[in-house]
């Protein structure tokens, strides 16, 4: 039984040195306030919970999925969130169009970081289950990372993913 | 590409039909309230998103984690929900003790599934990573099942649970 998990670990472990510590407990004994899966990025929009249920709803839907790496503490997250959620234009083709997943921690599928774990970065997979590594922001060291004057390139991007693959069977 | 993920595709596709239909889609044009990460299983507890989530949170804090797989439209899983929630014992242990994870899609993990994939099922994880099959319920045909009923059992497994095991090195 701990084999089956070992590389998991290991994977983890590369991961967590990656990303500083985890997110902070919230205080004890304060009233919580219940985490939403939207994490601010569209509070009116449905958002997958995990990779798996993500890939069986694009899968199902036919509809592309768009993966969000994001952190908590981190500037450049909460800004491009920030300017994700009053984009009118984002949303809405968002809600219609994607299957939607935001996540804090990274998974263990090697091709939703075409060029290493960063954050925020954001990844298109085709209904076909094939992670559209060909659509990229502006930047080239970072080429899945968006910033908050990026947004029309996003929406041009999700024009991209709309686009179906051909499934060659 | 596409290899990578036609694995994962395989899975899916066994899940998906043991499973019935995915969640309804909430209604368009009605204001949507925000999906919560507890869905209802207590909403003062802190909930991890994601298995590998919640592995790493386990491994790096040594607390045991505690995953329900259960379904929205399954009336054991709406019980046992309901009881666990209002249940205050359970709430404090799982709130002091445990890493938490609440699904309603299966992973990819086989040893989340020791005798099949059915809801409600709980099952237990060491810090060690290694799945705690040996913690079960009274139900022999499905060894991980729990009924409102028996509340007072999970509590008591709750606490084995706590006696981590001792890794060897």
């Amino acid at each position: 039984m701990m084999k089956g998990l070992l590389a998991v670990l290991l994977v983890l472990m590369a991961i967590s040195s990656s990303m500083g510590k985890p997110e902070k407990q919230a205080e004890k004994k304060e009233k919580r306030v219940p985490q939403t899966l939207s994490r601010g990025w569209g509070d009116e929009l449905i958002w997958a919970q995990t990779y798996e249920e993500a890939l069986y709803k694009s899968h199902s839907s036919n509809k592309p999925l768009m993966v969000i790496f994001h952190l908590e503490d981190c500037p450049h997250s909460s800004a491009l969130k920030k300017a994700f959620a009053n984009h009118k234009e984002i949303q809405k083709i968002a809600d219609e169009d994607f299957i939607l997943l935001n996540l804090l921690f990274e998974t263990t599928d090697k091709h939703l970081s075409p060029d290493g774990q960063y954050v925020p970065r954001i990844l298109f997979v085709d209904p076909s289950l094939t992670v559209r590594a060909d659509i990229t922001g502006r930047y080239g060291n970072r080429l899945y990372a968006y910033e908050p004057s990026d947004l029309h390139l996003l929406l041009s991007n999700m024009h991209k993913a709309k686009k179906l693959l051909k499934t060659e069977l």
